[in-house]
């Protein structure tokens, strides 16, 4: 069977089913309201007491940060707009509690899970989760105990709830096949997070694998093969040590540094979301960070964030990197993602509209907020503030008097900052690549982010699935523009170009970037390893000509064809 | 009082003000149903008789294309979903013909006024139209004649309907003032092809400007005045006489060459969408056409036109441009410009979706019918055929392959076409203009498309009111991309880069392109004096060494005003 390769590694274990029962609703008409209306209210005394002891797991287990995700399941039991409606629906209809917190549970995940926003879309999710919760409390039906698992095993369900992968055996759980999910779901995100292997999107899994049967499970190729034959088996028992080998070949090169074989160094830096994301930076060996996406504070709150709310989770974050630099995006929201407590239009084209910068220019009182709390930050360690979606000069000097205002404010308020703060952009509208010498002039560095000069470049919503094709980060007008963007940089003494696009972090693409001079790589904390290896094993030498190579070809494909080849040549392997 | 300059020229002439009557709607309960029906089948006769001498009078004096409108009002009195449903709503609600008509019309206004495409609005506007004239009909109410005006008058209007700008005595009408429009509307339109000043959007002119008052409309600055004093009077006539002796002078350059006054020759040609516009052409004096957007023709049917239908339109073209080049764009919609026949999903980003040569590789049949026509066309003229939206060389390859698989069809079938058909490709992705060195040896010419362009580079929707002040022509990047484009194609021996934006249009940027070396400005038509009469006032060189200046700078505002000290210097003046 063939799914998405979710979460890379094998593993080879017995199948442990999770099967949510088939649950009866009872949808007879009721006599004692009285009576349901207790069991409701039973059942959310039971759930909330569940609930804190999955939340006090997860912090122990997972972190304070992905904990939080229980405590919005406590506020939705706790919210009268959804349990009040479910009492009412008792009174009004006369029908059992079962019935009416299914009905509820259904109403409020349609209503959300219609919304064209990632972050509502989860929300559906979380009510989901907590409204099954309920039905089985107040039918006092038992859901299995994942922290009961006591031998090793490959989880099999149609999906992984919060609940669910915060409740497992770590310990035991090897991997994770579903029916449903992608790449970006909760599911995917949790596997990656905890390194277990998972394949999502095998449509039926759940029919095909028995309990107990033997499950090899490929996360790299999204494979999924059922009790398989003994050739398979001894097949895929050599890749996953093979695989393991690679793994521990690639941790041991955790402390060394970044540096090509004739001693050129570059960093290699991680990207976040949250505080609770340093951990990875520093398990994988990450030597700062390259983007901190400031968004998650604002999206993860009913309200706008407070200056000092700001300040404590970027304090954290410069604090836990411990004096190693860390890259502050300023918020980058608008166009498809939207705050539920910012009113902004309906746009055409999101992606060419208010968003980023222009938001924040728009909006000068949250900009304000959120510069005052980076610049007070930055007394704790080594912050740098960077600024999204700069098409033209203008706009970083517009900036940079913002940035002043601020520090006028602070200095008048005998406040604490980084006089030296460093000021960069990110390099993601064509014409900022294009006029890189320009705007050089006028910032400390720049930073590419790759997915969104990608998209304007070539003009493609790579998740439009009837154009995705077109989105090609090895186009040679990418490469060039990322050649323009670095010697512009260079030109000038001390000012750096990094790169915090997903190709930062691809294996195909190091080579060339090495050799075309970018400074820094800020990349998923997972991928620092591997890209490290691929740089030890090169001259900087070596890697300008495959650079120089990849600039005289016309074609993308042709382009990777030609680094798989000089990999192979280079005897360098990649997973 | 300022409005919105839709039509270029100064009037000052006597108002007449058109009032549409206001019209009472019956809202009684009727008896005598069958008579109320008769009323309204007499109105339908006397309806189409009356569209009908219009129509014919508007394909004397505006031509066939212009008065195709007129076909789609006798369409709309003729089609059983609209006055079936009047007839019906007589017998059931038992109201008067008018009061019926009124509502079906109101209700169709509504649903076709409420989509979000330009063709569907526009059918909201023609609806209105039939449905005012019929109640007028109904109640015997006779509306104004436009066609015996027999005094120099400037019309103020709330709007004016297609059946008023066709019917009107062009020879006295001397401008158009109106409460409601702007550049894109019907009245915007007709006003620019008659040459007539106009100035729309100005609110309440109607309340304002009484029948006989004197009137001064400025349709370059927007300004309307109502009966002014006679030093403003006397300002104005010297101001309209200028602008006429500027016209003239302007006329003069006809049959000259667009050359600098060291020889050098480019090449200024004219946008067209319908055969109809071709006369535009020519009257300014265009060489050629460097666009022609075929989109119309499948916007203004209801089915795919066949391949004889198109045949029909791009042999007309062809044959009326009298050997002189015409550019023929393939298809360009998808996005927001959709298609009733053809069926596209929403895209949350349509400007980065599947459109223009996109949709045609995905649609193949399509692409190769316009193919099959365009290439039969070519055997009456010079056709060159032209690629919208190419982001990589490959689909240049994709599209010439399919283009071939025409040749040799009507080869098999013995059908004539030029053999030596050019191809070339629209330069509107960042990617292409980047790249325009790789693409340069799969072309035979390239056509910068700014608008798009633009567009891309610096993400930036420029509908979008929130963010429309980033969209700058004159971008230091945006000139770039022109510059390297220009230089790849005369890299090769005869191939030539032309521009069919905005831009190519603008007296501003007319010096900068000329030394950048641009062989073809392709625009209105209405503005192709004026480029001439700015090319023919300097030498080469003086543009090279303005191009070289524009280069150096960085922003579009010092760009702008270097160019416009340049032209005083060089006593050059522009409208």
């Amino acid at each position: 069977m063939k799914g998405i390769g979710a979460s890379p590694g094998i593993a080879i274990s017995k199948a442990y089913v999770l099967k949510h029962q088939n649950i009866e609703i009872s949808t007879k008409e009721i006599q004692d309201i009285q009576s349901e209306v207790s069991r409701l209210k039973e059942a959310i005394k039971v759930s909330s007491i569940q609930i804190g002891e999955i939340k006090e797991k997860a912090i122990k287990e997972l972190g304070e940060e992905e904990a939080k995700i229980f405590d919005a399941h406590l506020m939705i039991l706790d919210d009268p707009e959804y349990t009040g409606q479910i009492e009412q629906i008792i009174n009004n209809d006369k029908i059992a509690a079962d019935n009416a917190t299914n009905q509820v549970t259904e109403q409020f995940v349609a209503i959300f899970g219609s919304m064209d926003d990632e972050y509502m879309k989860e929300r559906a999710a979380d009510i989901s989760d907590v409204g099954s919760r309920l039905i089985r409390n107040i039918l006092g039906v038992k859901s299995q105990n994942l922290s009961e698992i006591n031998e090793d095993v490959i989880i099999i369900a149609k999906d992984l709830t919060p609940s669910d992968t915060a409740q497992m055996n770590k310990e035991r759980v090897q991997g994770f096949a579903t029916d449903i999910g992608g790449r970006t779901s909760h599911t995917a995100i949790m596997a990656r997070s905890l390194e277990i292997p998972a394949v999502l999107g095998l449509k039926d899994i759940t029919s095909k694998a028995q309990e107990g049967d033997i499950i090899i499970l490929d996360g790299l190729t999204g494979e999924v093969i059922v009790n398989p034959d003994k050739t398979t088996l001894k097949q895929y028992e050599d890749k996953k040590n093979e695989y393991e080998n690679f793994r521990k070949e690639l941790e041991e090169l955790k402390d060394l540094h970044a540096e090509t074989k004739d001693g050129h160094l570059v960093e290699l830096v991680g990207n976040i979301g949250t505080p609770n994301d340093i951990e990875g930076v520093h398990r994988n060996g990450g030597q700062g960070v390259g983007l901190y996406r400031t968004e998650f504070l604002y999206m993860d709150s009913h309200e706008m964030p407070s200056e000092e709310k700001q300040y404590d989770a970027y304090k954290k974050v410069v604090e836990g990197m411990e004096n190693m630099p860390i890259i502050i995006r300023t918020l980058d929201i608008g166009g498809d993602k939207k705050l539920p407590y910012l009113q902004l239009d309906d746009e055409l084209n999101p992606f060419l509209g208010l968003r980023a910068i222009r938001l924040c220019f728009a909006e000068k009182d949250l900009f304000k907020t959120q510069l005052r709390a980076i610049l007070r930050a930055s007394a704790h360690g080594k912050a740098l503030i960077m600024f999204p979606m700069i098409s033209n000069i203008e706009e970083v000097r517009q900036a940079k008097v913002i940035l002043e205002e601020c520090k006028s404010e602070l200095d008048t308020e005998q406040i604490a900052y980084d006089k030296e703060i460093k000021v960069g952009i990110m390099v993601e509208i064509p014409s900022a690549a294009v006029c890189a010498d320009i705007i050089a002039k006028e910032v400390d560095f720049f930073s590419i982010g790759t997915n969104d000069l990608c998209q304007y470049t070539l003009a493609v919503d790579r998740m439009n699935e009837n154009v995705s094709y077109l989105y090609q980060p090895f186009n040679p007008a990418i490469l060039r523009l990322v050649k323009n963007v670095i010697d512009a940089s260079h030109a000038h003494k001390g000012k750096f170009t990094g790169m915090c696009g997903e190709m930062a972090g691809e294996p195909l693409a190091a080579l060339i970037l090495l050799g075309l001079g970018l400074d820094e790589f800020s990349m998923s904390a997972s991928s620092i390893p591997q890209i490290k290896k691929i740089i030890r094993s090169v001259t900087l030498k070596e890697a300008q000509e495959i650079a120089k190579k990849a600039l005289d070809l016309a074609t993308a494909d042709e382009v990777k064809q030609m680094v798989q080849l000089e990999l192979n040549k280079l005897n360098i392997e990649i997973v």
